[in-house]
């Protein structure tokens, strides 16, 4: 799999993968840039509940579950120190449907913490990746 | 820091962060989604790619480098079972512009991976990440 990175500008970026899908990257006012777009280390979250969200979802479905609805939160703290990695991950799983079964998204996350999410495997043993979920009718 | 990632229907999904930048997610027609932009796992590629990128050229500037343009390319590796975490990934690194100081660079590039870039030191002793680069004038 292979992706590219092109400069636009002062710390400006944009991300395209081999399909042309491009996304822009860019750093806060803050910190010298423009605020457009993601800064990269907001993609490492939402590339982490993006794949395990679409695994959960996949599941839930495959276990006839009535899925209405379905959003994944993810929360993420740094060191304060360089290299600014993260040092714990919080995913917050939000199903919408009607009846969903408690046990059916438990097994649905822990196939996906232990089996299919690609992303959470290559940050295997590195960020402390906790979960919690709600259920809405 | 934040985000979110909401279903729109199949295995697709739509990422955001907290200033209302999307991304829209989605699996490859031959997995069963519609290859609607990016899979998680290229998001993961881009988000490394980009966290260097602004590292190496913002550092060259500093270095008084006339950097016209720049690009990084990033190839990734994954297991073939499950879960297909990536077992390599390898960044090269694009300069373009007048008289570039190779040592320039590689000082950049030792900066970036070992104090300044958050991504990877977040997927730190996961795949093994190596890199070349080229200049063009």
């Amino acid at each position: 799999m292979k992706a590219r990175v092109k400069w636009i500008d002062g710390r400006q970026f944009v991300g395209i993968n081999e399909r042309n899908a491009g996304v822009v990257m860019d750093s806060l006012v803050e910190a010298g840039g423009e605020g457009v777009g993601f800064k990269p280390t907001e993609l490492l979250l939402i590339a982490l509940a993006g794949c395990t969200a679409v695994d959960v979802v996949t599941i839930l479905r495959k276990k006839k579950q009535k899925v209405t609805g379905f959003s994944v939160e993810v929360e993420g703290m740094q060191r304060q120190e360089f290299p600014q990695s993260f040092e714990d991950m919080k995913i917050i799983y939000k199903v919408k449907g009607e009846n969903i079964d408690k046990a059916a998204i438990e097994r649905a996350i822990q196939l996906s913490e232990e089996k299919y999410c690609s992303v959470r495997a290559t940050l295997e043993g590195n960020p402390r990746i906790t979960h919690t979920y709600e259920i809405e009718d």
